[in-house]
């Protein structure tokens, strides 16, 4: 099975804290990120859209994989968004990742030309998985078409399937649709097709999926945990402990997510600076903050006992 | 007016020639630009979407610019396309062209995040122009919501026009929307709204604006200039010359336009080296290459004598 090797679970796709002047703020950030993997998480999501990586110039996404790979955090258990719009930026973030002792990198299409052919966005990764040219590579393709308007072909996948089984191994789907999630894996056996959404982490399970990659789960994680855990040992409740978490994660549905994610973050840590966000994101209006915080009061999700 | 001071007339959105290996070709690119300069053009526009910009990492981008600045074209003619993402990198290539003796640059929004509001969209904007720190900076925003999914809106424009006033001067606007065109030149009186297709050409112009940056100009631009030489002397004969050129300008509706374009400069120079292209995009399939000359033909523009 080639899927093998991927982290299964809950994966936190992790906030980046950020200075005042909106630069990375590195030992914050290493702190988050043992607090996740500390409240139930069995991998992260590092660099992803909920880690504003795409507002971070490559240098300064150096600057965090370099600073991953100095840390004590476990290197197997971490992920990293390596995929821009240019085949020699996502090679060199590819590079550096691998350098860093962390060989599962979550690719972006190039999302900037829209209309593409299969061809060519198969052509777009293989470019970059041949010059990396490091058989240790572990791919997970990210399927976002909201935010990319770039979707993640079944086409595209048989081609990169075909050609590369053993690095090209497994997909996190954004693109809130559970169906799309399923037909992947039926289609693609031992293809490894995460739920971008704590959501439909028990149905992804259920139909042989390796687990979520969720922004969410910055919060929620300890919730989802119990989920996974429920579904490996087939207890009766895991159904019922997915339900009450997609009743907290619903909360955050016509937020802002990162705003809002950061917003519970200053909350649960009582720490300001998560307040700091990089334009062109922007915080939570005042109103907004509230219909936060009322409505996970009213799911019995208190955060400032969830630190 | 503070709309002064930007290239009025024919700025092509000029293709990037690449090297066998998809690199940027610089000495073949330096020379189309000459040969488009030399065709009618009054202005180009490097580094857009027509140019693959986006396939090119930012270290390629900044070797571009240096070697525009390093030739003999004439940098006021020159507008250079440093819109990323991520802001630090934006900073960085419109440095750089402010360094190559350039100050037009088209920026596009940062382009990942979806459903961003008017004032997070100024502010990166506004926190790229006030690190550059040139009060000889002329920013041109590069309106394509088609392909960014993040439309310059006019509370956006609103914001930086009463802040930036000498310095956002103008748009690009390819929405395919004249109507979008037009409202802009009427709400911001002085502000330079340039058709992004040659199509909308003598309206754009009529409505007061100053030309328009098209990719399809790097093959239409003499019968482009005579449009605009027509109007700008009130020549009956300008409603004609538009018909005729936006007669050519639709054959290449419906076809990948970059991979279009190159298969005509193919055609009018006899170079093989024009079909290289970088992935995502892929060149036209043969089909599409006799659509594409047939559809010419009819239409009595001749690629082998536009040479």
């Amino acid at each position: 099975m080639t899927g093998s090797n991927i982290t299964r679970g809950v994966l936190a796709a992790a906030l980046t804290p950020l200075t005042p002047d909106l630069a990375p703020d590195l030992p914050s950030m290493i702190s988050h990120f043992q607090w996740l993997l500390d409240r139930g998480c069995d991998g992260l999501g590092v660099l992803g859209t909920t880690g504003e990586a795409n507002s971070f110039s490559v240098a300064e996404r150096l600057a965090i994989i370099d600073a991953l790979g100095e840390s004590g955090l476990p290197k197997d258990q971490l992920m990293i968004g390596t995929g821009t719009c240019a085949e020699p930026d996502t090679l060199e973030l590819t590079h550096a990742a691998l350098a860093a002792g962390i060989r599962s990198v979550l690719m972006l299409p190039p999302f900037y030309y829209k209309g593409i052919t299969d061809q060519g966005l198969a052509a777009a990764f293989a470019r970059v998985i041949d010059r990396a040219g490091d058989g240790d590579l572990r791919v997970i393709l990210y399927h976002f078409p909201k935010m990319t308007g770039v979707p993640i072909t079944q086409g595209a996948i048989e081609l990169l399937r075909r050609d590369y089984p053993d690095i090209v191994v497994g997909l996190k789907d954004s693109s809130g649709d559970l169906g799309n999630m399923t037909s992947l894996l039926e289609a693609f056996p031992g293809f490894g097709v995460y739920a971008g959404t704590e959501r439909y982490l028990l149905p992804v399970l259920q139909a042989g999926g390796p687990g979520c990659i969720s922004a969410t789960a910055n919060v929620t994680s300890l919730m989802a945990s119990d989920v996974f855990r429920a579904h490996e040992e087939s207890d009766n409740d895991a159904g019922d402990l997915q339900e009450r978490l997609t009743a907290v994660r619903q909360v955050f549905d016509g937020l802002p997510l990162v705003a809002a994610l950061k917003e519970a973050m200053t909350t649960i840590t009582g720490r300001r600076g998560w307040q700091a966000i990089r334009p062109p994101l922007t915080v939570l209006a005042s109103a907004q903050k509230r219909e936060l915080q009322e409505a996970l009061h009213a799911e019995g999700f208190n955060l400032k006992a969830a630190a």
